[in-house]
């Protein structure tokens, strides 16, 4: 006996990282509800059984038995699915930037246009589990957290609980990620042709991801810097921050920071003084892999921290949440 | 003293290659012909010059005293512009395939849409020198040769002039190519995340470059058949050109065919036995390379070829060709 | 309960592969047989678990109630390893070329140098399963079949026994590869500035897989034309294989060739007319997907098939053999 | 009447890159000086002709005509060479690490063995025109710059000219470099199966171009902090500069630092505010592209700089110098 979940958005990268997970879960069926006309059909092979397919309607999720949705579908969309779905009764785990900022003017600054559905704003729980894992059971409005802020927030909150961050310096975060973190759509800026060979950064200073980074690691604005990159590869975000330390002696204290902090963690995964993690190692799974590096002369240090964006950083945290929220082992379908 | 030539379509990628040989050709001035708003507006150094844009009509092109303009468009764009030029006395380079199929019925059949300008066909030039150098000079529009086909064709025309293909098997060609081929758009098919660490054949047995192998080798359909295939790199053509050979003894046999028929050749490259080229070899360059071998026992013989598909297939091909037009030492600007 | 197996060559990347799917595989329990000092430490996180390692000797294997090994190692330490295990009573699955050629003489003309285990050659199972299933079962040392050969014989073994290819011309088979199909080592050829943006043939018409397929397909030397090529890309084999067709009307008809051959195997999936294959399909399964498209007018007929080369070319396919071996559903693990 | 100069390593990536620029150079001819057994035998094409081939002595270097030699070779080797062709009156751009680092002991600290020609050491000048322009001229040894050092410095040393480093935090420099950097050798970390679909950092906080940058930037040590990273691709260095500026009101004053120190230099070109370059601005030029970014709130600035690392970051560099030393144009052979 599983219980029912919809996929809407599931000719994305993360919608399809949804299926390939969900149909390895012991505890769940999952459905593709197709919410518009395919602008991609895919070559299938003859016979091929995959999810079932319905219609994007709550009667029709309803129909099915289907008690929990992922979106993973632009925040427009999300904002209007969400509602339809809350108002039949099935819960959602929205992976847009829709409900991740707290204010609808916080998310018209960023996201350059009127939030549809400020009443949920409210009750959404943003699902970083490692720091929020109470308040994800309950929730009915689930907003799953951004790439790069997953990379980073696993990467700084402990720093600035432990009060190892000199102020005067303050966190730099320089940020790479791969292609799929862009969408799956025809745009020249992702084409092929255009990014092979090639390194670029943009939104320097002033990417929509940075207010999710300074809410959950309780930084102030001025204190943080943000470089996002594109990398030519398909997944994969490698975050390296930097900070001057105050109080913290070399690599091995640093390091006994997040050892404290994730000792119980499942998904975060520390690497011993002398290892730094590369996208190899998170690439396909759940994990957040942390390295550490201080010089303890000059008190400069730095931390990597790795993952899949279409995993820790998209589906596979989804399914994180979801899991609390149907009350699964947490990492059940993705160890 | 220069001669003034033009760029249409100087954003895509044959364009941009057209105006990096001719920049540095000692004979040319290149001026860029805006055909329309610019879709890619380009970030571009402080005080940056490059050639002087004006509009794209004839009668600026006249102004600027343009004798000869190369038109890096769609053919749609390419019939329209060549009759304008034309009309005004401006020698056209067509890279498009609008004017390399003789006849307005075999350019409907391929390209899908009437030919618009069905009394300059006759008039084209199909601007392969290794073959028809003769015919070069005097063209006013000059066709410029497909990237499939250039490299197939000198592949295999000295093959069945030689008469030393087995007519019972034919030729195979098996052809691979970076994605520039596919021109500089926003499409889903040529996106990043779509291309890396994969590889696909498309149009097997129907690809609209059959026609000009057919025509230049005097192959007969029945006796060809051809596949694409989508490497994932930007640029480069390799074909893997396979028959059964009739008195032909070995592999240095196959090689004095080319050695006979390349031997006065600047930009066609013929390797030793044993060697075979890659898309090293000829990338960023006009040469077409060529490799063979033969097994005796058995008949069986592979010959690769390699270009640039934007150089020799395209860019630099038209360059020879304009060099042979305006009187230039062939290899003027590309060696 | 679960059953204790083996795995020699674990740094490598089938042997990286094997871990992978056999520690997800609800039947067995992977060891680690560190054959020699680790040339490859990889960094690793803190209190990372994964299989146990133990020497590689027959006594610690047999201590460890292993009753199958997995070599992925080069034929020559198959070879020798082969001998010790199976005087130990345990069973191996061989995914060298040390045991797949039937004779010394054949092992020795491609692979330069002498077998060493000729008395053990006679007992060797080829494991294709789809086309030597019964024999899998009862074998003590299964060789398992190289990457091309795979991809090759599951697209042309089913023509052969049709009777539909034209002997005048044969079959060529135009092969490609990714690079890990080279397995992992340190060698300019495999570095990465040397393959990227690259494409290059290699072993054209003498490729030591060639008599794989001959033995497998009953293909005659002289019918056949084979050329492997190198992708830069990490992993995925696509093979485009050419033929003239005896009684085949068109592409409808072809592809029933191979509905008729694979309608009960679980690992080959064809692809509707229209449709073909690509490695994006194929990569991190074990699947052979093929498609196909053939000219009414000339007879020309193309086949693609596509296979992981660690998946179904090395891998997958051993596991697939282990499931026959010990009696485990066939697609267990592997679907 | 061209000058005759020697490349010694030109079978290295940076070799190659000299041979390209020297090739097409009006003002000189160069050699091939074949320092060791070609280990890598490269594939030519029949008759191909190229720079003429000599032992790699200074007598033949001397018999040649040549007056300058370019070492595109490990640091021994550099050393060693260094002296022999200075004892013979011949001119040396060294483009290894031999003689950066002012003294023995600095040499020695960071790489690992003992300087050989420390009489050598005070004579080296090293070859950033940008900065040292007049000591060019007159070198008789030339260090040519690290990769890294010279990205960093042309982007660094400006502000601290300007006085606009709040010291407090410093500056932090994320480098990121195309694999060509690691040099042309056989390497597991460097396979392309290993760095496609990858990327990660090494050397973080103790790579051996740091000195190279404190030195020319006057940053003292503990105002530093530096991470090398690999991209998957073959060339480009691009290095994201972090800093909090005094003094500076927003991205157009900083931009404005750069224009009044690089007015007059023909190898850096700035961005106006709001572009960004990339690596496919400066691959294959000896340009250094910057561009600037910064929050007037928070006073957190930004400096994006882009080199090629075979170009400005070593083989045209080197001709750059060259240049200066033999009285050419400074940007002869290299616009």
């Amino acid at each position: 006996m599983t219980t029912n979940v919809g996929i809407v958005g599931f000719r994305g990268y993360s919608g399809m990282e949804l299926e390939r997970i969900l149909s390895a879960h012991a505890g769940v069926t999952p459905w593709l509800l197709e919410h518009r006309a395919d602008s991609v059909p895919e070559p299938q092979p003859l016979g091929h059984i995959g999810p079932e397919r319905i219609p994007c309607t709550a009667e029709a999720a309803q129909d099915a038995g289907i008690s929990l949705v992922f979106l993973a579908t632009p925040p427009e969309v999300s904002m209007e699915l969400s509602a339809a779905f809350l108002a039949a009764n099935i819960r959602v785990v929205d992976l847009s930037g829709a409900f991740r900022l707290g204010t609808p003017e916080n998310y018209k600054h960023w996201y350059k246009h009127e939030h549809t559905q400020p009443a949920l704003l409210a009750s959404a729980v943003y699902g970083l589990p490692e720091f929020y894992r109470a308040d994800v059971p309950q929730a009915r409005l689930l907003s799953n957290p951004g790439c790069y802020p997953t990379a980073a927030n696993l990467a700084i909150r402990p720093l600035i609980q432990a009060g190892v961050i000199d102020p005067a310096c303050g966190v730099i975060c320089d940020a790479k990620s791969g292609v799929s973190g862009a969408g799956r759509k025809a745009s020249l800026k992702t084409a092929f042709s255009e990014v092979t060979e090639n390194f670029s950064a943009y939104s320097i200073l002033d990417h929509r991801h940075v207010p999710e980074v300074l809410m959950t690691s309780n930084l102030r604005e001025e204190d943080f810097s943000f470089t996002a990159q594109l990398i030519p590869i398909h997944r994969g975000i490698l975050e390296t921050v930097y900070f001057r330390a105050h109080g913290v002696g070399d690599s091995a204290d640093l390091l006994q920071i997040y050892v404290n902090a994730y000792r119980n963690e499942p998904f975060v995964r520390l690497y011993p003084v002398g290892a730094i993690p590369d996208l190899r190692a998170v690439n396909g799974t759940n994990f957040c892999d942390i390295g550490v590096k201080m010089d303890p002369k000059t008190g400069r240090a730095v931390v990597v921290s790795c993952i899949d964006n279409l995993g820790k950083g998209a589906a596979g945290q989804a399914v994180q949440n979801m899991n609390l929220m149907l009350g699964f082992d947490e990492t059940e379908g993705l160890l």
